[in-house]
């Protein structure tokens, strides 16, 4: 189980033996986190810069909770007060965190391929800096790709979680596809586990081709796209909504969140088309009562989407140790 | 001397052998803070969040340091830059930082309530988490009420700081009181050591009907209010002044800050009908020769500021350390 | 070597021997930072404040990387979301942290003297407080300096960096140096270590009268001025660009961006009148092709602009090391 990938940029070239190595990585960290003392001196003296050049509470407080669980320092770049405001590019700004003596950079930024463009310029200079992008524009975010595939999975084998467990289930992702950065990293994994993919939403959200970009690498892929809710629920396993960015109804995608929740909101009726024991995730922050129901949400029986922050910090540490160079335990 | 409460969110139910427990425990931090490695293992591997939903650099600091000298790792949640502003509820973002591993949260909001609302979704949710309210609305602020006490012992007595030595003592608190949670915090307190707390403040900053609160839970306790500054002075012990919101003049409650100081500002001459050693205090930020006199803030005879502050720092690692299951050391 | 400077504050009284003691210590420093854990215990338990008035992203990471490879713990003061847009004045700020139990501030301010009116304050308090100037206006930035200063004695003798190096080198410093706190610095520095300094700015940016001020203190300083480019390139062995602040052009201190590169923009040109093996410094941020030429600024036979980054870091580490009463290691 080598692990040899110095950055974490995307999920479209990641192989079967990668997410079994992270999923397992993963699963050695949440052992540690249900311990009084949540911490290892795995990366002591090392330095995790957040360059959110996007800003978000939440993916940061992840990453940093997870850096300084492996006893690393952590650096947070503000964008608001930065050099960015006074010319200097991002290539520069990144370069500075490097000079500084930063060991890895977790870079957020709403243009797709910036944190490519880093690790590029990083092996270029050949330093051995690791890069992990959390999120860029509507590209990928492989992170949460990971976390979520990290949650079923250790649903389906709390000890042993691992890809193979998906293969030949049926999981639906519901929502604002054509936007999400989260479904594009989730269609990468989940499609190369085996499992059945159905994708729906109304079609300004969801254009006939879009599914396309997952044939490229020519393996077999199974995704199924749909405009409406019903034959992407039936008999599904899990259900992965996402975050409606209301900024679409301005844009003229959307109707109203009435009539989308009236569509493609996931409510405990809707469920009952599925299998049983159907479990329901959403990346958060939640739009209560628009993607999914306010009930379902706090229902135990159905959400998973406490256990996906969790996992989020698990996922995160392992990601950071093995990019450090760390041996599986 | 047990401590069963696991949530710090008023003053008004606080039992006097809590407060002698907050007391004694402060105590034996400050001594900590004296030596120059200014730290302890206790909370190792335990996380603070610091939830800040109204932004405060002072007291957000003091509880970052409080934590950090436990060895706690702290989070601080920036509102700007959040999930809120994506429609979040404050509930759900409570229950994010839940969900990564936050072993407790501090938590500030302009409404009154925020923090008990979060307080009762842990315990619904049956989790160990405690929650320390760092002031919600006009509601209370419970750890400025207790470091003002352990400011105000601990001048009584160093050693032993504790609620009976105010027993009899004359403290007036002069100021916004209508709008001050400090004030709230305060007089729960101290009308619970027994003193006899004297209010001042223009009528609009004090309504005749204010004080009747204290008196709901039944208990005796001596509480007079004042429309005027010298009945509240005469012959205390201790001052307590309250920071002037500018905004109230907007408001058309107070004619102007010239005037209000005129009045109500405190001053080393009107200081003379105090009893002799009386003592100042105040939460900051302060107003310069508008609550009180420049030169009166900054002569250590009277002042009691900075000694507040420092306070601050060993009342919050003693209420984190109990929240956390310590025992008294 | 003794230390007996309980602040930095700006490097006008630097002894020969500071210097000496800063860049040796700087120098073990940077040897601790080329180890896999990057740490030393030096300041466990001591709290350094960065009390950043005027924000800074780049300045602030560098000094709080350098107290936590240090060990210390940091504080970071948000002068938005603070108590200053409550009307607390500047000195009432730092004696709150002082009161908090910070053992160092790093304070940065728009306004000249700042951090000498709050280390004078602490002076007069009787407190062991250690200031560093970290920018003040257009005064001086010392730490800047000495970085500066660290990066070329370091090329010029890895091993053993001393002031002493310099004598007889030349020295272009070039830009708006009337505006720059970067350049007095730089001023004082190398014009102590007996090299002879050469401005080079349009007259707007740099009036005749102004190399003035390092003559009051009587000593023997090598420093002329220029109004054109060449005759300060002429056999430099250092060139020193400043960073151009654009707001200039709205002042109509400058014409364009375009005529100020034709006229002071260091390019691989221009730095063929130099000295063999001459080399490039920018404090950064970098307008590229406004100061330096694109392709300059990336080639690492000329520039040292990331070098200055990390001797950053290390300088940092000596000065709050040595202000701290540390040892030469």
């Amino acid at each position: 189980m080598a692990w040899t990938r110095h950055h974490v940029l995307s999920l479209a070239d990641f192989t079967p033996e990668e997410y079994d190595t992270v999923l397992q990585t993963a699963s050695s960290f949440r052992e540690v986190l249900s311990r009084r003392t949540k911490k290892v001196p795995t990366l002591q003296g090392q330095v995790v810069a957040n360059l959110f050049f996007e800003p978000s509470t939440r993916t940061r407080s992840s990453f940093e909770l997870a850096a300084k669980r492996l006893s690393a320092d952590t650096l947070n770049f503000a964008p608001g007060s930065s050099s960015l405001t006074k010319g200097e590019t991002i290539l520069d700004t990144a370069k500075t965190y490097l000079a500084m003596g930063t060991d890895m950079m977790v870079i957020r930024h709403k243009e797709a391929g910036v944190p490519r463009a880093i690790a590029d310029e990083m092996d270029r200079l050949g330093v051995k800096v690791g890069v992990l992008n959390a999120g860029d524009g509507q590209h990928e975010h492989p992170s949460q790709g990971l976390l979520d595939l990290f949650t079923i999975c250790s649903l389906l084998d709390a000890n042993t979680p691992r890809l193979g467990l998906l293969q030949g289930r049926k999981i639906a992702i519901v929502g604002d596809i054509l936007h999400s950065r989260v479904a594009r990293s989730n269609i990468w994994s989940l499609t190369a586990s085996g499992a059945e993919v159905h994708l729906a939403a109304p079609p300004t959200l969801l254009p006939k081709e879009f599914a396309d970009f997952v044939t490229e690498d020519g393996l077999p892929r199974k995704l199924v796209v749909h405009w409406s809710l019903d034959p992407a629920l039936t008999d599904a396993d899990f259900v992965m909504t996402l975050r409606l960015q209301t900024e679409r109804m301005t844009d003229h995608l959307l109707p109203s969140l009435r009539e989308y929740h009236q569509q493609f909101g996931i409510t405990r009726d809707r469920l009952r088309q599925c299998q049983p024991g159907v479990k329901v995730l959403h990346p958060g922050p939640v739009n209560r009562g628009v993607e999914i129901s306010s009930d379902l949400m706090d229902d135990p029986e159905f959400s998973l989407i406490s256990q996906q922050v969790t996992s989020g910090v698990a996922v995160r540490m392992a990601l950071l140790y093995l990019m450090g160079g760390g041996k599986v335990g």
